[in-house]
C-alpha cells in the first residue's frame, strides 16, 4: 500500500478570458487552496488556427501565468474538439449514426475512431504538444482526448467503421466458415463467404445476431483503445508526467481498464445530482430524497471502479460544483456537498480533486454550467466549500487504501451482452452490479471493483453478478462467493453455454430456464423478501439455502460457493449478502438510508448523503456532514 | 361437418445439429406423442449454398431419420431468409422503411414483396424444392415462407414498391382524373397529371391523403397475396400435399383472407404469453393477473379466425412451450398451460399443434427462446405437458366443429381504414374486435370468426363492429344483428357515407356526429354501464333502446337490428350482448374472469385461465385446468 | 380608440361540391347570419391546372353565386397547397426535416422558406390574383398563405436553407471572425473560417452551440417574414381591401409582430378543444374539467395577442364549430360553446368570427372536422348557435375595445432561446407567459398582450415574465412592473448577460444561479404558496419582500419594480399578481375556476367556461353561458 497525497485541482480555460483576468484568476485560484489546474483539452483551433500554423503564445503565456502562482499544470491534447478545418481536410473523417447519418460539425467528438486520417492528426497534435511541453516542469500531468463515449460516441456506422470491423473479424476469425460457426449464422441462413460481405448490425429488419452485436461492441471498444494508444505512444518518449485520462459515469460502451493498461492514472468526472436526474435507475421516491445530493452510492461505485482501472491511482478530473446544464432537471447541491463529494473520493483513495469548472462560461453549451466563480467572477458557493475542503487536507493530507475484504467484480463485456440481450426490458449489466454494490455498501464494507480476470484469492467476500461468462478467477476464491444470476450462463460469443452453466467446480447449479418480469410482479422468497425483474430456474445438487414461496431454489450453496436465481430487490439483497458476510467472518451492519461510511489506512470517514441528520454510534452527522474518526 | 384427426407436431432444425444427434431426437419426437414435424423453412444458404450449386445430401438424411421414427414431414420454403448472395445478385431487393432506409441483411425478411427479382427466385426455389419432394409421400404438408409480415414487413417503401404502386393505381383507377375524383385529391390541390407522379404515402409534411394511405395499404397486402400466389403455383403441379402458411397473431397488415384462399389450411403461430406483454390492450391489472397464461381470449379469437381463414381447416404451426426472447417480459408460463393452450386448439377445430421448437437453439437471435427440450438436450417443463396431451389425445382423436350460432365480422381493410383515420388515440379495428369477442366469450357462445362477404343467413347472432363499409351480407342477417360503432359510416375510398352511414335496409339510424374520448373520460349509459374511447352521434326513426344518462341514443334498434353508438366497455359489452342473445334465443352466461368453454360435436370444454381455481357448474377447475364433458 | 362593427364569417371550398350546391349553400349562409365568406386559399390546382395555363370560370361563378347573396369575400393565395406540376419545375422546393429527409409531396405546405424559386412562383400568383381580382369590390379582403408554421414548417434544413443562412450570417456578423467571438466559438473549437463553412445546427454530434441555434431560429422567422412581404408587395398596388394571414394556437416559430407589420389585419385559427387536448401545458384534471370548452385562457391570450399583431385590428378566421380530426381524442363542444368562443372574440375586440367550415367535407384528410353544416348538407348543432349569435349581434352590432390598465409583455426570441435552453425538461417560454396571464385573468383584469418594444408607460401594471434579454421599454413603467424567472438574464446572442442580469435601473438585484426542478419537487414560500419547475438564487439590495421557507428572496422589490425569483403555480402566481395589482391601484377578484370577464368599451362580459354553473354577482351563469352587463 502506497501512501499518497491529496490535492485539490481545477478545470480552466485561458482562452475563454481576456489575457488581463489570468493573472487575478491564477491568484484566487492559489488563495482557495487549489494545486492543480486542467487546461487546452478543447483549443485546437486556438493552437493550430490553420493547418500546421501553431499558435503558442497564449498557451506560453497562460502556463506562465498559472506556475507563476505555483499551480501544476495538467495539459489536454484537443483531440475531442477537431477545428472546423480538419473535416475540409477530411470530409469522411465523421462518425455515422445508427440510422446512417452522419455526425456534423458544431458541437464536439465529430469523429469516428475508426477513421486512419484523423487518428494520425490525433497522434501529431499529441506529438507536437509532447515536443514542446513534455520537458516542462510545470507540466505536471497530461490528458488524452476528452471523455471517450460521450454523447454516445464510442460505436460508429461510417464507412471506415465498416472497413475497420472486417479486418477486425478476420484477424478474429481467420475465415468466414469459422465466424459463421462461432456466431450460428445457419440460424436464418445469415451465412457469409467473405468477409467483405459482412456490414454493422445496424438497419437490419429486425435484431441483428448477437453474436454479430457483440463482435461490433468489442470492435467499437478495441477502436477506443487503439486510438488512445496512438496519443500514448506519441507523448510516452517524450514526457515523463503522468498521461490520464477522464472517464464519465455509468459509460460502459468500451472496456476502461483497456483503455487504463495504457495510462498511469485514472479519473473520472462526476456529477452526482446530473447523473441522479439523468441516468440513474431508481425509484422516483428515491430520486427526490437525494435530489440534492446525488445517490450514496453511484459516486463511490465508480470511485472503486476507476482505482482499479487506475491501478491503484484515480483522479477526480471534474467536479460537479454546482448546478449543471445538461440533464433534464438541475438543481443546486445541499450546502455542503461540494466538500462531502471531495472528501468521499479522497477516503476511496483519490489523489486529486479538480472541480469543473473554475468560471462560469457566459457563451456556448455549458453557459448554465456553474463553476467555482460566476460568469461575472465573484465566488459561487462552492468556492467556500473547495476553500474548507483545502484547510481540511492540512490535517489530513494523505493517505493509503489498502486492498478491501470486499470484491465486487465487473465487466464490460458482459453489459455489452446484456444489452444486446436484455430479455427482460429493465435488464442492464451496470444495473445489476449497482443493485450488489448497494447491498455491500449498506452493510459498511469496503470494496475492490474488479475485472474478471483479477486475482480474488484474498478477499473474504466476492460478489460476481451478471458475468456472461465464468472466469476462472471465481475458481481460487477462498472466501465466501457469490454468483448470479446470469453469471456464466454463456459462451464468449454469446451462446448458451453447454452444459448450462454456471459451471464453477465446487457448485453443482446450473440455470435451466429464466424468466423477465414486469415491474408489478415479484417472486416472494421464504422467510422474506423477493426478487423482481429477474428469476432463474436452477438445477443441481447444490443445497438451496433459500427458495422461494413456492418451493424453488433462490440460493444455492455450496460450502463457500453461492448462486442468486434471481434479482433481489434492495432490502432482499442486503439481507442475502449480511448473511454470506456474516459467513466470511465479516461484520455487516444495516446503515441507514443515506449513511455510508469508508476507511483508509488511518481514518473512518462517515458521509450523509440524506436530507436529514443520521446518527452515527450516538454521534449526530447532519445532513451533508463528513465525519472523520482515527483507526 | 368433416369430422378431423387431432395430432400434434414440433418444429426441428437438423441444420442446426450434428447429425449423430438427428436419431436420437426423432425418437424421441416419437415418443413424445408428435407425430408431426416441420423443416427446412430457415435453410436456403444450406439447400442453396451459392447460386444454382444445391446441397439436399443432408436434407434427404434428415427426412430419412425423421420418417424413420414415422414422423410426418412439414417441408418449408426458405424464402423468409434469402441467403446473402442474393442480396449481391438482386442489390435492390431490401424493402425501404418509412423514413427512407434500406432494411439490410443480418436477420431475416430482409426482402421487399415487389421485387420482381426476387419474387422470380423465391418460385424458383418452391420449383426446385416441388421437383424435388413434391411426390415424396414422406412429405405430408408444405409451409411457404414463414410469418408474413413479421417485424413489419408487409409495407415497403421502395423504388420497386412505388413502380409496383403506380401500376396497381393505374389498372385500379384507369385515369389520374378518376384517381383525383375517388381520393378528393382537390382537397388540398393535391390532384395528379399522371400516375407517375404518385408517390408512396411516407415523408409528407402532414399526414397523406386517406385514401392515398389505404391505397398503399390495399396495395401492400395485394402483393403479398401475389407473393405467395407465385410459390403456390410453382408448388402445385408438384405435389398433392397441403400447402400452408403460418400466420401470426393481431397482424393486420394484408388480408389472410386473400392469401388463404390460395392454401389448403391456415395455420397460425400462437406465443400467448408473449402476445400478452407484447401486443395486448389491456389494463395493467388484467395484464397482471393472466401474465404466466395469456389472455383468455386472444388465443380463441385468432382459433376462430384462421378455422375461417383456412376454410374450415386450420393448425397451430408455432404453439409457445415456455419462456420466449422477445416481448418486453418473458415469464414462464403456468404449469399446465402448455397443455390447456393445445387442448384449447383442437377444441376450436384445430387438427394439428406443433410446438416451436423441438429443442432450444445455444446460438443466434431465439437463444432465450424455450423449446420441449432445454439447449442441452435435457426435458423442458413443456415436454410432460405435451406427452399428456398425446395421452389424451387417444380418448379424444378427433372432432368436427359445427358452424357456430353467433358470428363476428372481421374485415382487415377496415383495420387499415382506422388505422389511418383513427380519430382517437386508442382506436383500433382489431382492439374493437376483440372487444365484442370478449363480450360473446364471456356468454359462454363458441362462435365464428368471418369475413364480410360471409354468409350469415344462418347465424342467430351476428356482430359486426367498426366495419368501414356496409357489406351487403348484413341485409341477409335473419338472426339478432349488432352493428357499430363506426360500421357502415365509410365509402370503399375511405370518405364519409352518403347518405350519413349505416344505411342498413330496416333500420332508420346514421351517426351525424363522432366523438372520440381520453382514457379519464366514459359517457354513463342510463341504466348502468358506460362507453369509453368512442361515441357517436345518431339520428333516425330507430328506436332508443338505451340511451346515455343524458337522454342520447346508445343502442338504437328496429327489430332484429341494432347499431350501437359507443365503444362500451368489458361490463357494458357483455350486459348489451347478453340481452340480444336473448332476444335470439340463446343462452348467455356471465363466466367467471378466467373461465372460457368451447364446444365440438362431442364435447364441452371448459378452461381455467384465471391464477385461481374456479368453479363450472359445481365442478372446480384447477388454474390452468381443462375440464371437458361429453355433449 | 376606433369602434369596430362586428361580424359573423365562414370558410368555404366552392372547388369540393357540385356547382348547382353553391346557390344553396349562399343563401343559407345568408340565412345563418353570416356576412364573410373565405375561399380559394387551398385551390390552386384548380386556379393553374397546368403551368401557365389558369381556369378562372369556376372562380369567377363561385364569386357571383356568394356576392349575389351579398356575401363579402375574403380571397386566399393559394401558395400553402403548390400543385405536383410546381415540384417537376422545382424540384429542390421541398423543406428538409431536421433528420435530412425532404418533405415530400402529398398532403400541404411541401415548400421550403428559402427556396428562391418558390417564392417567385408564389409573388408571380399572387401578382396574378392581384391582377384579376384585386379592384373587384366584391373581394373584400385577402388572405395571404395560410397557417404559416404549421406541421412544423417554420424550420428548414435545406440546401437552399443553408445557402440562405450562409447569406444571412454574413450580412448579421459581417466577418466570421466577429460571428465566432458573438458565439463564443473559441468554447470548444468551434470557430469558423469562412462564412460557407457553417451549416444549419442540426445532425450535430450533441447540441450545437445556442448561439448557433439562436441565429437559425431568427434566420428561420426572417425567411417567413420575407416570404410574406413578397405576397404583401405583389397584392398592395393591385387592391386597396386588407391583407390577412391566419396565423395559429401556441404557435411561437417566427416573430409574429414582424409578419404583421407587412399585413392589415391579424386573424387566427382558434380550435379551443383541439388545443386542449394537444398542446396545452396542463395537469390532466384541468384537461378532464374542460375537456369539451376549451381551456378558459388559452383563447383569450390569443386573443389578445393577435389583437397586437394586428395593431388592434384582428379576426378570427376559422373557429372550431364541432369535433375536430387531427386531436389526440376530439370530443364535441358543450352546447353553447360555439356561441361563447364567438362572444369571448368579440368582448377581445375581434371584428370578424368566421368558422371553419361550412360544409364538413366527406372526404380527404379533414373528412371527420365538423363544419356548420354536416357532410349531407343538414345542419349541423353549431349552425344554430352561428344564428343566435348573428341575432345577439343585433344588439350589440359593435364596440371599441380601449387600452388595457394591464400589460404582459410576449416576446418570439425568448420562446426561441428557452427552447434552445429549457435548463428543466418543462419551462418553455409560452407557458410561462400563459401562467402569468392565467394569474392576471383570474384577477378578471383586461390584458394586452404586447411586444417588448410596446410604449408600457400608460399601464398600471406591467408583467414581463421569462424575457431573454431586458429590453428598455421596461424601464418607462411608471405603474407597478413584475418581471422574472429569467428576465434579463441573457444578451441578444443567448449568453449570460455581465454584470449579471437583470439589469434594470432602480432594482439592484441580480440572479446568480438558477435551479431547474422536477415536478415532485417544490420551494415553499413563507406565509404559503411556492414555486414549482424553477427557481433563482438572488443577490443585491432590493428588499425580500416574499421569501422562501428557507430564507432565500423569492419576490425582491424595490418602488415599483419587482422581480420574481421562481415560476409559482397557480394559486401562488394569482396571490403575487394580487398584491403588486393592490399596489396598483387595480383591484384584482378572485374568480372561480372557470368564470372569466372581459370588457369593451361598453360591455362587461361574463363567460362560464365551467361545466357547472357559476355565479357572477348573484347571477347564476349557466356552463357554456354568456352574461353581458352596460358599462
Amino acid at each position: 500500500m502506497t501512501t499518497l497525497p491529496r490535492t485539490l485541482g481545477v478545470c480552466f480555460y485561458p482562452e475563454h478570458w481576456p489575457e488581463d483576468r489570468w493573472p487575478i484568476d491564477a491568484r484566487q485560484m492559489r488563495e482557495a487552496g487549489l494545486t492543480w489546474v486542467r487546461i487546452g483539452e478543447f483549443a485546437w483551433s486556438r493552437m493550430e488556427p490553420e493547418p500546421g500554423r501553431f499558435d503558442w503564445d497564449w498557451l506560453d503565456r497562460a502556463i506562465e501565468v498559472l506556475a507563476a502562482e505555483e499551480l501544476k499544470i495538467i495539459l489536454g491534447t484537443p483531440t475531442a474538439t477537431p477545428p472546423r478545418w480538419m473535416l475540409d481536410k477530411h470530409p469522411d473523417m465523421l462518425a455515422v449514426d445508427e440510422m446512417g447519418h452522419p455526425r456534423g460539425f458544431g458541437s464536439r467528438r465529430h469523429y469516428c475512431f475508426s477513421h486512419d486520417g484523423y487518428r494520425e492528426e490525433s497522434a501529431r497534435i499529441a506529438r507536437i504538444l509532447g515536443e514542446r511541453y513534455g520537458r516542462d516542469p510545470r507540466i505536471a500531468a497530461w490528458q488524452i482526448d476528452n471523455e471517450y463515449a460521450c454523447h454516445d460516441t464510442t460505436v460508429s456506422y461510417s464507412d471506415a467503421a465498416a472497413k475497420a470491423f472486417r479486418d477486425w473479424l478476420a484477424q478474429r476469425y481467420q475465415s468466414p466458415e469459422a465466424l459463421n460457426r462461432a456466431w450460428g449464422n445457419v440460424f436464418w441462413s445469415m451465412e457469409y463467404d467473405e468477409f467483405d460481405q459482412i456490414d454493422p448490425p445496424n438497419l437490419t429488419v429486425t435484431e441483428a445476431n448477437p453474436a454479430h452485436r457483440l463482435a461490433f461492441a468489442r470492435f467499437s471498444s478495441d477502436q477506443v483503445v487503439r486510438y488512445n494508444r496512438v496519443q500514448a505512444e506519441a507523448l510516452r518518449p517524450l514526457t515523463d508526467a503522468p498521461l490520464i485520462h477522464n472517464y464519465m459515469g455509468r459509460e460502459v460502451s468500451f472496456d476502461h481498464w483497456a483503455v487504463g493498461a495504457d495510462l498511469d492514472i485514472a479519473s473520472w468526472d462526476s456529477y452526482p445530482i446530473g447523473f441522479l436526474s439523468d441516468r440513474l435507475d431508481a425509484s422516483e421516491a428515491h430520486k427526490l430524497r437525494f435530489l440534492r445530493q446525488g445517490d450514496p452510492d453511484n459516486q463511490a461505485f465508480h470511485h472503486d471502479l476507476y482505482r482499479s482501472v487506475g491501478n491503484g491511482r484515480w483522479w477526480i478530473m471534474e467536479q460537479q460544483p454546482g448546478p449543471v446544464n445538461w440533464a433534464p432537471h438541475n438543481p443546486a447541491p445541499l450546502p455542503g456537498m461540494a466538500r462531502l463529494w471531495a472528501w468521499e473520493a479522497f477516503a476511496h483513495g483519490a489523489e486529486t480533486v479538480c472541480y469543473f469548472r473554475w468560471r462560469q462560461a457566459p457563451f456556448a453549451q455549458e453557459q448554465n454550467h456553474a463553476g467555482l466563480l460566476r460568469p461575472d467572477a465573484e465566488p459561487a458557493p462552492a468556492l467556500a466549500e473547495t476553500r474548507q475542503v483545502a484547510d481540511e487536507l492540512v490535517e489530513a493530507p494523505e493517505a493509503g487504501v489498502a486492498q478491501a475484504q470486499v470484491a465486487l467484480v465487473f465487466d464490460y463485456e458482459s453489459c455489452w451482452a446484456w444489452q444486446i440481450q436484455p430479455q427482460g426490458a429493465e435488464f442492464t449489466g451496470f444495473d445489476l452490479a449497482l443493485s450488489a454494490y448497494r447491498a455491500l455498501r449498506r452493510c459498511g464494507f469496503d470494496i475492490d471493483v474488479v475485472p474478471k480476470d483479477a486475482d480474488l484469492s484474498g478477499y473474504a467476500l466476492v460478489l460476481a453478478p451478471g458475468l456472461m461468462t465464468l472466469p476462472e478467477s471465481l475458481e481460487t476464491v477462498t472466501g465466501q462467493l457469490l454468483m448470479g444470476p446470469r453469471t456464466g450462463t454463456k459462451t464468449g460469443e454469446l451462446s448458451v453455454a453447454l452444459p448450462l452453466g454456471p459451471s464453477l467446480p465446487g457448485l453443482d447449479v446450473s440455470v435451466t430456464m429464466t424468466e423477465s418480469l414486469p415491474p408489478a410482479e415479484t417472486i416472494p422468497l421464504d422467510g422474506g423478501g423477493r426478487f423482481h425483474r429477474w428469476f432463474e430456474h436452477l438445477d443441481g445438487t447444490a443445497e438451496a439455502t433459500r427458495t422461494t414461496t413456492e418451493g424453488q431454489p433462490a440460493l444455492a450453496s455450496s460450502g463457500n460457493r453461492h448462486y442468486l436465481a434471481g434479482w433481489p430487490d434492495d432490502e432482499t439483497f442486503h439481507a442475502i449478502v449480511s448473511e454470506i458476510a456474516g459467513a466470511a467472518g465479516l461484520d455487516p451492519l444495516d446503515l441507514p438510508d443515506g449513511l455510508r461510511v469508508r476507511r483508509t489506512d488511518r481514518h473512518l470517514f462517515v458521509f450523509n448523503y440524506a436530507p436529514e441528520a443520521l446518527s452515527w454510534n450516538g454521534t449526530e452527522i447532519p445532513p451533508a456532514g463528513v465525519h472523520r474518526e482515527d483507526l
